[in-house]
């Protein structure tokens, strides 16, 4: 049987003294406290003692559209891997299949970041030595069910061993944050905090936007009813989420296109919304001002602001008609940050208590626009490469396009993004293993000091979003 | 004299242990057949066994536009290189002198693949192995020449020399395929197949657009006066394409802009089309609709579709009113596939029957767009670097961005792509070495095994191309 | 204390046989005298021989918006810095109290290139081996100030020693040039010429433009009343600033659009514009046919032109209205050339007699357009990495995605862009690196041989920017 492929050395260059020096800065933070202020997890998973992960399916394949987007590009059915069906239809039970078809065609993730994560967590989380085969596939099915089943991979066990100090969920406004506060009550004390991110009551062309109103209405006490209830409502919203232990909120737009509107027309089109009568030029002028009220609460309340731009969300139609959002069928499109931010920059960017934190699906933004910004405005920040960017060689670029223009201290660390609890330590291990290897060809270039190195890889490691997050 | 620069580990990264391996790797498929299943070879060379190539500038420079473009940058007149002009006017018809400025003026192509494939072609073609300068032109052309004038140097010895599996050449709809007859018909067993391109005829815009109707219509029997008539002509020429060995069919249009039209529209357009009252809206929604029938087609015959956009052709007015088109002046525009393809997708993506393999003159949208849709859709593939990158560097930046997030299984191998048959070779060691020295560098880094490796350069190298083109 | 940190290696490759190919060819160069055939160091420097730099905050930082932009994304404000403020108001006065500032932050320029400039200027202009740091900040600035009042110090000295064999300034198209003047009648043999920047008369939507065109009237002693009296007095001052010792000319728009106005058409935006009463159309309009008036004068008069786009200048208009331009908030665009330069270049572009070098903010137009534009027409050559580009990654991105398309002598070698005399011979050092280490790359992967690898070098070097700009 083949090893899993995990060598100590992995993800850095081939340079012996480079490897040596990214070695040696590695060391420094390989097993410092994972900050985690950005990510999909759900608090459920915690709020819950005795909470079990499932299947080794339900685990790693039926909920993570990264591996099962790979694997329908490839033609292989959602429903034979056990994604649930909007209507209830018929799919996949048998888990065991599942992971079959699974481990049939992991070929397909040969150099991919997820079969990195894969492999980390099949060996450093449950102790596998074998590469995942055909072969092997059952055999690591019962090691994997049979780890399940003990204590200590309960998610509030592995949050310890992990070794998370913190951890933020993305939770909407419209969330009572009933998971959150069991967690609090419950006398644990892994350090788990809610985001407020108020897409679905902002965004009037969101779906089921007019439920979410009347959601944010029940919740606030007062009928949602104009504009200026609106604002009041997030208002109070974003004092609740600070109150349970939210430093940020997090803002998602097809574009970073921002706009002050006058009250006057910022009601005239929150009620056309009401009335079902906007359009889609609406949505965008009231996303667009929306965006500006937000910077100014977070000067108001000191909550950090995060922007995600650029996804053309649910692209194929029969996927999202049959599967629902998120399976792997968001596509980026170009993005632009200079003309769209500028309203926003100029009447808040100035000031030092807004912390905007960028983050893009265009990676031609880094240096020509995202780098130039957070390397002027005191407010802005970039945040780490997202989503398709979150890997090897897209961090490599970040790190290559952003850092000599917007300089490390204007970037916010790392943070992984992520619904798969598990997959957390590997990443985290990827960014720390990438970034030493980055300063580590800053030093053997001759452009920065030891000294300077092991100081910028605790930041990298660290200190960045720890600050960056009010953490 | 300097000898030709040609050592046996070059293209290969300098770190030694990674150009270890990559040299493992590319021995196991150094001498594997080539597939060439999309490029401009001319049928005739193979139609008639005696067929010559003339001197040696008819055979590397007057017919290349990747040489003469670059003399032309340097303000040297393409009449002086004896390229044809439109009118007949007088060209340079001493062939040692064009081949004496090529020579004085080959210092240009220091570190363009250009001068890569040129000395391959100059050594492992006709034994050359001092280096193009002014002092050597005369006696290298010589030689060549004198190696023309042997059997050896037919075209079919060469393509049996090369070892070519299968070669697929590009002809119009609107094309007999008379040579494609004549070899089928002269016994010779070289595996020459068609492939269908219908831009002629389905952009109305195209140069001689009514012309190539009326031809299509004689071919097809039935005079194309309508819509209906254009779709069922394509239908049978496709069928005819098909007969003849073709496999794929291929589409130039200058964006991915699709949308269906209904019938009455379609016919609205065509009618005004032929009387020659079409506008550029009327063209890019004409074209926009046929790119949905032709991947409907695709779906019913089975023939692979190519995508090829993004090019302004005929940049450089002068140029084609003087010498015509491919000329060296087609200048590349941002490209856009997220949206502009979505019409087609959500018709005709999730259909496996459907395989659409797409090219890209915009490298930004190798990350953000086609990767995410490579990985996503089963439908389509991603064609490998198109034309300015189909480059050294070009093939490094198309693995950094394409294959963490499409896999290297959504991509179509390699395909070379020239009108310059004795170029073919030096083309596709040049992959190959590229491939192995980017897996060699995964594994290197820890991020696949020496079996993944192996596995990944037979695909790169071969299966993959095979696989994709249906040969 | 630790020392600063310059190996004698440093930014090459890590390699160790790159590293030495590398060093090979640097040395070649290492000493070569520079050629600096655009940047906007200020000529009263030379036209005084006792001028002083000021204080070390008067020469490093209050000028420099690459430090203080840095400083200011971290919170820091610029009146804390010195910067003049456009009202007068206060700001600090005590240079020491800067400089602390800078060095307390100085760990903010970690492998930025403003670090790598500033740590070159202070060991091989000043003498100094201390790093910067807080401890070390006013020993530092003593040294430095002790420097400054030796005539060794003065910037004629200075440009000796850097041994400057050519110098381009960036002057207004109504400036005297009395310092040009000053310098020619001085007797003093350095080689500083005037470069032609006519802007401010040539784009209607400059500051100012009125009084610009007042003061150009004045200049030409005929009232410019009309687009042909502005032409001819813009033919007057090029014939002027000819006579001055100018080989360029250099323009700057926002975006690279070009389109021929019939006279009619551009006397009407003219009168609009005198008016006050021309639309931002106008001013599209009016630049993007100067645009092309400008290639016609370059073929008549000889000067070659240049032309800089992408810039959203003044993006933060609190900055702006407060300290005035060219204070770090200028941020890049998209950038468009294909379209954009087709007009004049289907007008111009096949005469050898034009000399048109391009520059731009984006680097995706790099190998898409640029590259291929230089590599076809005979008057395009490409300017070297700008602005945010000119950088070690920078350079190497332009090395990797310009040179094999363009080819390298369709580039115009390096210049500095820079108002910080004293940090030309760092930037050109790093430049030569950067080549040597491209080269030695090539080298390496068995794509040049020596002897083109030492033709390279040179040409980069020195070369191909006395060339370009006919110097």
């Amino acid at each position: 049987m083949p090893d899993i492929y995990l060598p100590d050395d992995r993800y850095f260059g081939p340079d012996p003294r480079q490897k040596d020096v990214a070695q040696q800065l590695y060391i420094q933070i390989a097993d410092a406290p994972l900050i985690c202020p950005h990510g999909h997890v759900d608090p459920r998973l915690f709020a819950d003692p005795d909470y079990s992960f499932g299947s080794p399916a339900d685990l790693f394949i039926i909920p993570d559209h990264y591996i099962f987007r790979m694997l329908y590009s490839q033609g292989i059915q959602l429903e034979s891997l056990g994604v649930p069906r909007v209507d209830g239809g018929a799919v996949e039970q048998d888990h065991r299949k599942i992971w079959q078809i699974f481990a049939d065609n992991f070929y397909l993730f040969r150099g991919t970041p997820t079969g990195m994560w894969l492999n980390y967590s099949l060996h450093f989380i449950f102790g596998i030595d074998e590469k995942l085969t055909s072969e092997t596939a059952q055999a690591i099915y019962d090691r994997i069910a049979d780890s399940l089943e003990y204590p200590d991979f309960r998610p509030r066990k592995l949050f310890e061993r992990f070794n998370v100090e913190v951890l933020a969920t993305t939770d909407a406004a419209t969330d009572p944050l009933d998971y959150h506060r069991a967690i609090r009550d419950s006398g644990w004390d892994g350090n788990i905090i809610p985001t407020f991110r108020p897409d679905g009551v902002v965004n009037i062309d969101a779906a089921g936007w007019r439920e979410n109103i009347q959601s944010l209405s029940n919740l606030f006490g007062v009928e949602v009813s104009s504009y200026r209830t609106l604002v009041q409502a997030l208002e109070n919203r974003r004092a609740f989420f600070k109150s349970m232990g939210a430093t940020a909120t997090d803002h998602a737009a097809v574009t970073a296109y921002t706009n002050a509107l006058s009250d006057q027309e910022a009601e005239t089109i929150f009620q056309r919304a009401l009335k079902g009568d906007a359009t889609a030029a609406d949505a965008t002028q009231f996303t667009g001002h929306m965006l500006m009220q937000m910077a100014r609460m977070s000067i108001d309340d000191g909550l950090v602001m995060q922007l995600h731009v650029g996804s053309h969300r649910g692209h194929n139609r029969q996927i999202s008609e049959r599967f629902g959002k998120d399976k792997g069928d968001d596509i980026p499109i170009q993005g632009e940050f200079t003309r769209g931010l500028h309203p926003l920059l100029n009447a808040f960017g100035n000031d030092t208590r807004l912390n905007l934190i960028l983050f893009t699906l265009d990676e031609t933004t880094y240096g020509r626009e995202l780098a130039p910004i957070a390397g002027h405005y005191p407010s802005v920040k970039l945040g780490p490469p997202w989503w398709f960017f979150d890997s090897l060689n897209g961090m490599n670029r970040y790190f290559d396009q952003v850092m000599e223009t917007a300089g490390l201290y204007n970037t916010a660390g790392f943070n992984d993004d992520t619904r798969a609890f598990p997959s957390i330590p590997a990443r985290h291990d990827l960014w720390r293993r990438a970034a030493a290897n980055w300063i580590a060809g800053l030093v053997v270039r001759g452009i920065v000091d030891m000294d300077d190195a092991e100081a910028m890889i605790q930041d990298s490691a660290y200190g960045l979003a720890k600050k960056a997050y009010k953490l």
